[in-house]
């Protein structure tokens, strides 16, 4: 039983390990839909989306799936995580994916809980099964990182991912470099920062992040068009990119305004693959979580 | 891979098609549930029985379900349904089942999207599941529709079905009559009013529709009583009725107003039958859109 | 096809059936994930902990679950629960699980459906799964029932089970005692009272009742703490209660209310194991409503 908490705490060879199991599952047209095993989605904040493609990866590895809507839930009030945790373990649900608001959230779990805990995100921190897809996408597309110039750029303040990718990324011997809006990048990022015209000549990867309107406390002085003008990447900007090189996205996209609308499809947009991959991810973590690789059920039956 | 969009575009073999596989469908008693795969139900309106009877219809063909229930999903803020609907299609969806507020919604999909849709109503216009299922019900009562004598009775102008199930039983050789109060009769069908007493004694099939009571603009100046005295199916009116004259209604039924209370579950009422019909039209419409129909198989095999 | 609507009115026999069901099931690793069939669950008031239990109870059983949030369901608007009811078995449904706000909400649809209602909990009254849950963790650890003291302790006033768990357990032969604040025995109960320091004492088991701030009316006249240590189960308390007493708890605990934190997972805490147990009791409920018991398939072969 193994927990995915963050992805700064995962081992290379652990990423390896779910990577190649995702790529494997991206391969088989087949999923065997016996399995029978209760799965619990723990959402105490709404995301309808990263939420279906956990649920489609269960369904597809033929689990049962418990939806434990928090917001309207009264399994949850008045009651400890803890509680809520141990509760689900009886039930008999043998692996819970949870978003909550709280960062580390976890914390209050981990050695007390014999059940896996799949984070699909905490407060503003940690949202490892995004980090993955993305890898995932990035190797299919290069198959080395060392030494691939990867852009992250737009509202890095308010992104879940940008900071844990970046760290991920480097780890594995990329270059990242960062664009958008200086006031959005973190201090300790400030060297990194680069401008979006440079970014486009030199990345291979442009990571576009999803300007997160909800999150932002100090309103933005600009509209939408000056925001796709200024830091977007606009379709002149494509054109200054290198042949080989991609565009992503975590999706939702605001068309026109980090990206324009005519790129969301475009032959470097990577974005519909980076969905596709990630129903792949979460199979494979489930399966990585459960002791159930296969790799790992062959070596088991040897050793 | 076939869009169900309305029943007017429907051609005629097509329509035989899915009711002869309904009828099949009707007759087993056992489903293979393993099919696992993947379809999702899109409520843009709230309306749980249509979803619960598709709900029903997909788990019998063992499809995995995901339900996106898009008053409280945060997938489909700030989204276009296009990016939606790609979103399902590259997380494994093979078949989307949409309601949707907007008239004619689906044209901004079709010829761009490569799973098919099942339109479950739209604006006030199209719902031609409903449509399918009531010209079952009264195909397996008469056999044959030419020379029928159909009356439509009550809120004619704020009913989903009303006027495409009259084109579609017109196109099929019946004779429509509209009945009950004049001024929700639309302008293009006055020509057809018949009087709720004369409706009794001439309809084959009483093809009662339910008051909309949200959906009226303008008050309406008499209570529910004198409603049922006027325009309702009474028990004095169903006594004038042929011996095998059948009462059908789309539920749920406002009891005592358009269908007298003794006369719901009458011997000639078939609105139960209606509501069962429901699955077996859907479960075959999914067969058809996926391209399963057993004849096609079988065909196919062969040519 | 048989309900199960109250505990009251289940023969011992009927009782003792349904547990050994339960203990069975408790005793299988594996279930059989094929059958298919379709239940509902009908949730009139939310109560999450209790359709989780249920839902997994049904999907353990391989069937196929519709979730008819009533809050929220545009189906029960307008409708009687007749025809909810009606509708849901031409649908296909198997089985119905009702939580519903009015007392003996079944008493409209007994004789008239031709599916089982298994009632998760009417108005104030009945919740016969949790009374058999309990009653299956008391026999689990004691056998016998016969002679038995069971000390059920707090909120009886306001509690949904500890009515009919009282009057099921004196059936079975336990002598039965009530501690907590007086004001909260009902008159028919004040000869049973025993103070929380005596019940300590002479319990075999101490069932702890939950305190439901949500349905007291007139205003408690003291804070959790001045609670806990008046009326709770508190560590001192504890430290008085027989070797081999138990301690139950129908879960969520109020932690330092009505027993104190460092009891919850205590070696005399039967909380956990009740939720366990729930699932199995009710999978054997939904068997024994389905004609579905294995003795009885057995004996019905023989006979």
């Amino acid at each position: 039983m193994k927990h995915l908490l963050t992805i700064q705490e995962l081992p290379i060879e652990e990423i390896d390990k779910i990577l190649q199991e995702a790529q494997r599952l991206s391969l088989e047209n087949e999923y065997d839909h016996s399995s029978g095993e209760l799965v619990a989605n723990l959402f105490f904040e709404p995301s309808t989306r990263t939420r279906f493609s956990f649920e489609a990866a269960e369904r597809n590895l033929g689990m049962n799936v418990l939806n434990v809507d928090a917001a309207s839930s009264s399994m949850t009030k008045g009651e400890t995580l803890y509680d809520t945790m141990r509760t689900l373990e009886e039930i008999g649900v043998k692996a819970a994916v949870i978003r909550h608001h709280e960062d580390y959230y976890f914390e209050s779990l981990v050695g007390k809980i014999s059940i896996p805990i799949i984070n699909a995100g905490d407060g503003c921190g940690n949202h490892p099964t995004q980090s993955l897809l993305d890898l995932l996408t990035i190797q299919q597309e290069f198959i080395v990182t060392q030494g691939l110039n990867v852009v992250i750029a737009g509202d890095i303040r308010h992104s879940r991912v940008a900071a844990s990718n970046a760290e991920m990324l480097q780890k594995m011997g990329a270059n990242v470099y960062f664009s958008g809006p200086v006031e959005w990048i973190p201090e300790k990022h400030k060297n990194q920062y680069i401008s979006m015209n440079d970014a486009c000549r030199t990345a291979d990867v442009m990571m576009m992040l999803r300007i997160q309107h909800e999150r932002h406390c100090a309103g933005m002085e600009m509209d939408s068009n000056d925001y796709h003008k200024r830091y977007g990447l606009t379709i002149e900007r494509e054109s200054m990119m290198k042949p080989h090189s991609i565009i992503m996205h975590p999706a939702p996209v605001n068309r026109g305004v980090e990206l324009a609308d005519e790129l969301v499809e475009c032959s470097r947009s990577r974005i519909f693959k980076q969905i596709r991959n990630g129903v792949f991810v979460r199979m494979a973590v489930l399966n990585w979580s459960l002791g159930k690789l296969k790799e790992e059920t062959i070596n088991g039956t040897i050793a």
